[in-house]
């Protein structure tokens, strides 16, 4: 039966997601919580209205902690890796919208320990190198500076060791084998690591939200089993599907899975082009005649599933493309055409926004107001 | 056939150190090193003389070391705890020694977090007054405090993260339990932890010797399997025998078995009489008379294991004691009479020196010149 695969380390296969929600334990997120969404927002986001954010844990008590005027605040986090992709930038746009519409605290962990304890094949270096980078490709993504906390694990680690321990003491070996799938031939780091990562849904007393890929909810289990017992609310979650790799709609977007399967932040014009034309996996018609004849297939077309996800936020005008990919008017040529240009003009976007975040980076992770707070700071 | 446990957690029943050797895999100290030792330091530690420094691993390569002019380090370290007894000064002592004769850096590691992690009932409030109280305690042995670095592992944490995460990475969850006797409902802290105490063995590109009871050899098999490969040498180690509980010769003392089996560093005149007059195992007779007669059992006779071990450094003189208690010249109240003497003179030096220790231990621990080094480096 079980045809996928989804762990922080592994997706895998053709993702069915109700099963997926109902595996996991968590919620849909239903036409009422849609409405408050609405509501408190002024307005939707298209990732929200599309079924993409899909999934959620307590997303209710968080609204109703901000109709209250108690609020809450946002964590999200990145594995640094060499290269991040289109994919890898989902959540955060997600999480950049929340906080805009929220005007809450956000912070952002950079698992440097995670990523280097998982990849024996790297040197703390070469860790050190891909953070940097991608901390700037995150700072690109234009959140609040004063409400924002960018740290790497390893630098922040002695402000919350205390706490980090005592989150420890609560979590048994029985625990992350269940959870996470380790077993006796893990290294005892990577055993320990998930205490870390639950640590940023203390950092105020309020309640926690954690925009994130469903991947990532098995951490969100452990801090639910752990965060009363320590004395801070257990955390809510709201989770996005998978931006799909180039291949076919299943599975995610991987850069360690080989070039061909994702779209790199730093692809210039031509790779890009290339990059969609070659590999895109479409939904049209072996030959042009029989496309218009027969029509093409959405569902499975990538480059429709990529407008839809995050290329074009305007309904109308993605209904057009869908209806006319569907009725064989828009030729598989002409939807990657859309689609390359689409991607050019963003990447041209982040890249020169790329280049400020060299600056903004020390109010992100030094001396923005939330930044100098959270260096003044210990938890225990 | 095994009527004894030694793990660095427990102690107890009649300890065949031949045996202990043997199932350890460390080696007893010959005449030869013996030798060797007496002629690089120019005389013997009484410890070293009577066998209660008994074990060793690679000592012969420390001393091929120093005698090449290469150097080496030394590290010791203590598990912070409401009030340490004289048992707890034993190997500190000997370290002394060790650091005044061969003028070597000391480091000594305050493992905070490993008992934070083991003792539940403890809050990290509790941890933070025991540490700064023992290392108080540690300070008042007089070490050098331009070549002595004291730390609590979750201050210097940050320093080493790089290192830890590259020791723990060699580390599998096995080797924790083969080793230390974890399972699967061990906290993942603590199954984490060795990875720390192994740290400090790194913390000069010189060979490490490590002085400490022979209960924490464990550790430094760990360090053994993977020190090498992470381009570091193996650590030396010599042990010591255990300083008996009051009760009699087995087992050690220690603090939380009860009152009764410990002279503490805060004992008054009064209680040091009290104990050692009610609870000191003795082996003398069951009447003044027959003690005359028949003569006492030096061998297992706490107050006398105690003159040999820390408070009778003259041979001559404790040659007098133990014939004459043998002799039955020399009653047991007489020899404890004479302990207690010696106790509470040990005691009002100790806590003489603690009191001074005050000042010296921002020296220790920040600002000393090996202190003010450590804390510019980071290990990766």
């Amino acid at each position: 039966m079980q045809d996928f695969t989804v762990t922080p380390w592994e997706v895998s296969g053709d993702i069915d997601y109700d099963r997926l929600v109902r595996q996991f334990g968590t919620s849909r997120i239903d036409d009422n919580l849609r409405s408050r969404m609405k509501a408190a927002c002024g307005e939707f986001h298209p990732m929200l209205r599309r079924d993409f954010v899909f999934s959620h844990r307590d997303l209710n008590l968080v609204l109703d902690d901000h109709e209250k005027g108690k609020g809450f605040f946002l964590y999200t986090g990145r594995g640094p890796s060499k290269g991040m992709h289109i994919g890898h930038l989902v959540p955060l746009i997600f999480t950049k919208w929340l906080q805009e519409k929220f005007k809450v605290n956000l912070y952002i962990e950079i698992t440097d320990d995670e990523k280097f304890l998982y990849r024996r094949e790297y040197s703390w270096k070469d860790i050190g190198e891909s953070a940097h980078d991608n901390i700037l490709d995150i700072a690109a993504v234009g959140f609040d500076p004063q409400r924002t906390f960018i740290f790497r694990d390893s630098e922040y680690v002695k402000n919350v060791y205390p706490l980090l321990l005592r989150t420890a003491r609560k979590i048994t070996g029985s625990t992350v084998k269940a959870v996470f799938g380790f077993d006796d031939s893990t290294n005892i780091g990577l055993s320990f690591y998930p205490a870390y990562q639950v640590i940023p849904s203390f950092f105020e007393k309020k309640r926690c939200l954690i925009p994130c890929a469903i991947d990532q909810d098995p951490y969100w289990r452990v801090q639910r089993d752990v965060a009363e017992g320590l004395g801070f609310h257990k955390t809510a979650a709201i989770h996005t599907k998978f931006l799909p790799p180039l291949q076919g709609v299943s599975g995610k977007m991987s850069s360690s899975a080989g070039q061909e399967t994702a779209i790199l932040l730093t692809d210039d014009e031509k790779a890009v082009k290339n990059k969609i034309n070659r590999y895109a996996f479409s939904g049209g018609r072996a030959t042009i005649e029989e496309h218009r004849r027969l029509g093409g297939n959405p569902d499975i077309d990538v480059p429709y599933q990529w407008m839809k996800i995050l290329f074009e936020p305007d309904d109308k005008k993605l209904r057009t493309v869908h209806d006319d990919y569907l009725a064989g008017r828009l030729l598989t040529g002409e939807l990657k055409a859309m689609l390359i240009d689409r991607i050019n003009s963003f990447l041209k976007g982040h890249r020169e926004k790329k280049k400020k975040a060299e600056k903004e980076i020390e109010s992100f992770m030094y001396k923005g107001k939330l930044a100098k707070e959270m260096w003044s700071r210990t938890y225990e």
